[in-house]
């Protein structure tokens, strides 16, 4: 007998016969978010103990739980099905999940997690943005650019001529794993940067524009090589397109934004009701994101770029103070999916295309490091920064490189070495990032990072006047009951 | 070509060929919450300038957009498919989305928005938990028990009885309708008592206590019944299973709750990276859920048990204060999906079916009304009481009368005059509770309610005290930056 079903959530698949038990569906992802939430608070913990920044803990957590270990959080992507979840197993075992729901159950829990991670790196990106200041960005604008376009060109260049001349690679793969060394995550980077405490340093803000823009470049130059890969030449009208389309973006949320904040803060003041603040917020911020998403951005760009824009309001201080339950409870799903779907089997040298693809590792990974790290020393004007910083910041390629071998992967371009080879770049460049930046950004780290992170703690939580205040709030409402 | 693949939300179906662009996915459910914010804030907005409570507006904003008007947000257990999603064509118009990709992304977004609504409604519960006390629950525990027994008795005997010798409906359709009269919406019980300011007060406290009860009564009546209807006899084991797992899963977590709230506080002072308190929070109230969902009571129910036990801790204003912020994103989801989801079609008596349930309804409406107004006269001991609002309370039968109607026609026991009746009777009593109990609770709101919720609002935001520390910190981080 089917007793619980959730009444709201409903049949799956419009198109097939085989639908999930809604409160099935319920219990996996509760289950997962457990995982998730598990992995995320031990990872980071540990991390953090040691001396290393939170998020690669996370990062860690996720991989341990994950497809590499133990089969807990899995994903239809990594070709996994329902049989090799644990947490499907598990449902079986508890719950009365049967075999024949298992597929639908799996599959629609797994998209759920996948969104919800998705939902985190745009609250993060919007938390970021939020910190971030737009002058500052504008200030260091044009050293950004440099660092952005240094930071492309060489890894492309070095990475594509590399594999041809060295591996001797065919041209088309070869631009196309030269071209997966090329963007930035910004997800990664800014996480460090903010847990470093280094988000509002000159160094923090020229990593992130660079970011940003080497997003922006690595979409332009993802669009030139796919059409190149698919029709043997370049789809001019489209790079044109996506140039015109991602600059009056930028520039248009930048403008469009010193209009809007006095219009944002004008009807937050007017609400009444429960979310007054949070909610027209996120509205704005997932206008912003869909726009970024449809025109072929990504979704986080637009979530900073709202950030940004409601920074330059009165409302930053008690918007931060809101977004940050928030941003704890969605953006670990983010780092440890990232984490659960990285499949370390690529390292197992027993497998014969993974020894080669070894070999092309190493010089994708020399190249993505070396290729990032000199960007920093492209900075000029700015004698007394830490150049280091800069080009250690830019290494992870976290998500945006697997997009490119994803991309790849589906016009059949890569060998099976080859794409080994980028999956291990993208894996140890997301990996090492975190402890190089905490070690390359050391006192930084002691005085202002750790240092502002416990003022804010203390301001909100602990210190007198808080307390007080909320003890005044307690005694007042034992009053009512009594 | 396809540019924007999100990188680490993946194809949905490991079952059929079809899968879903995930970015198109993201775009939708983005999309989804963009209506969801919108129609919430300005029903809320508009509802509470009119002196009623917000969650009303939510609920009305919901049947704007929803299935019954604007078909921004369908989902598809209403029989809606892709074609008839506003938000699908707008997809397609601006977002590249292929008719042929549109029934994939639609299922998808749909799951996803039902699993967040699902999930605001275990926040809603998880934070109604955490403004209730355990004791003063107790206190007025065998008053709750009386008013939730007279609560499922009356209406279920008198809706059986009236439809079998009133309408001449057959013996178990009449048991199955009588069924689906008797247990009340914790959801949207709580949610106005908590917006009147009402929840610790004994009316509230009653409502509270008899509404749980009520729910536990309820699902072993479904059990019954939905045993009944399929092999004509009661399944005695499973109803005791049910019985004996439902007490000991209260009574368990109460008696856990007193050993392990006290864990919860050391493990949570001993963390050092951010999400300290809500990760843990979230870990033990989803645990909490999964368990209540697995032995088929409502997964709410067991965020409602875990609210309660970490009410009991030294945390519980820390945690107050930052589920609000989480509540406000999540629990407008719920509301909304289920005005989205109210077909008001069955109202339109141009239907000979509904023509005929019509005069079906207005008898399971009185009775629902008043088999449930008459509860608040069975409290005993309590000279003082409101009782009219107890009775009041009680009466929104929102998602869990759906959840009969729901097993109920999977059985396919009942005629479509009979169904449309049911549906007929949640929607009035539904949309009647928050503004009847506005009314019957009117100097507790003047006073005491809204007194109280400004208290919060000053104290959290607005206080001089926290005004000063906040300024306090951003000169410190001003002179960080400088």
């Amino acid at each position: 007998m089917q007793l619980n079903i959730v009444p709201f959530s409903l049949p799956l698949l419009a198109t097939t016969t085989e639908t999930a038990d809604s409160s099935l569906v319920v219990a996996g992802v509760l289950l997962s978010l457990v995982v998730i939430y598990f992995a995320s608070k031990v990872g980071g913990e540990l991390s953090s103990r040691v001396g290393l920044p939170p998020v690669l803990g996370e990062l860690v957590g996720g991989v341990l739980v994950g497809v590499s270990c133990l089969h807990l959080l899995v994903f239809p992507e990594g070709g996994a099905d329902a049989s090799s979840s644990v947490i499907i197993s598990f449902l079986e075992t508890t719950a009365g999940l049967t075999p024949d729901g298992a597929n639908a159950v799996f599959a629609s829990q797994s998209e759920v997690i996948s969104v919800l991670a998705e939902l985190g790196v745009i609250i993060l990106l919007f938390e970021i943005g939020l910190e971030s200041n737009l002058k500052d960005l504008m200030a260091v604008g044009l050293q950004a650019v440099v660092v952005a376009i240094v930071g492309v060109v060489v890894p492309f260049t070095a990475g594509t001529v590399g594999l041809m001349t060295i591996f001797g690679v065919p041209a088309v793969p070869a631009i196309f794993a030269g071209a997966a060394l090329t963007a930035t995550s910004i997800g990664i980077t800014s996480k460090v940067l903010s847990e470093l405490g280094a988000l509002n340093t000159k160094e923090g803000q020229i990593i992130l524009g660079a970011a940003v823009i080497d997003d922006v470049l690595g979409i332009i130059v993802l669009a030139v090589v796919a059409s190149l890969a698919k029709n043997g030449a370049v789809d001019v009208g489209n790079v044109v397109y996506l140039i015109i389309s991602a600059s009056s973006f930028l520039l248009g949320a930048i403008a469009l934004g010193n209009i809007f904040n006095k219009s944002f803060v004008v009807i937050v003041e007017r609400l009444k009701t429960r979310g007054e603040l949070v909610i027209p917020a996120f509205i704005f911020a997932f206008v912003m994101a869909y726009l970024a998403d449809v025109i072929h951005l990504e979704a986080i760009l637009g979530a900073f770029a709202a950030g940004l824009v409601l920074e330059e309001t009165d409302k930053r201080k008690e918007l931060q103070r809101q977004i940050i339950p928030i941003a704890d409870m969605l953006v670990p799903v983010f780092f440890v999916t990232v984490g659960a779907q990285t499949d370390l089997g690529v390292l197992n040298p027993s497998i014969p295309s993974n020894r080669e693809g070894l070999i092309m590792a190493t010089f994708l990974i020399l190249v993505a490091i070396i290729g990032k790290v000199i960007t920093g020393f492209s900075v000029f004007g700015q004698p007394q920064i830490n150049r280091l910083a800069i080009g250690v910041g830019m290494i992870p390629r976290g998500e945006v490189g697997l997009v490119f071998l994803g991309i790849g992967s589906s016009t059949g371009v890569f060998s099976k070495p080859l794409s080994a080879a980028i999956i291990m770049m993208v894996i140890l460049t997301t990996f090492i990032a975190p402890p190089l930046l905490r070690v390359v950004l050391p006192q930084k780290t002691e005085e202002e990072g750790f240092n502002q992170d416990q003022l804010v703690l203390e301001t909100s939580q602990n210190t007198p006047l808080a307390i007080s205040s909320r003890e005044n709030l307690e005694n007042t409402s034992d009053n009512y009951e009594s």
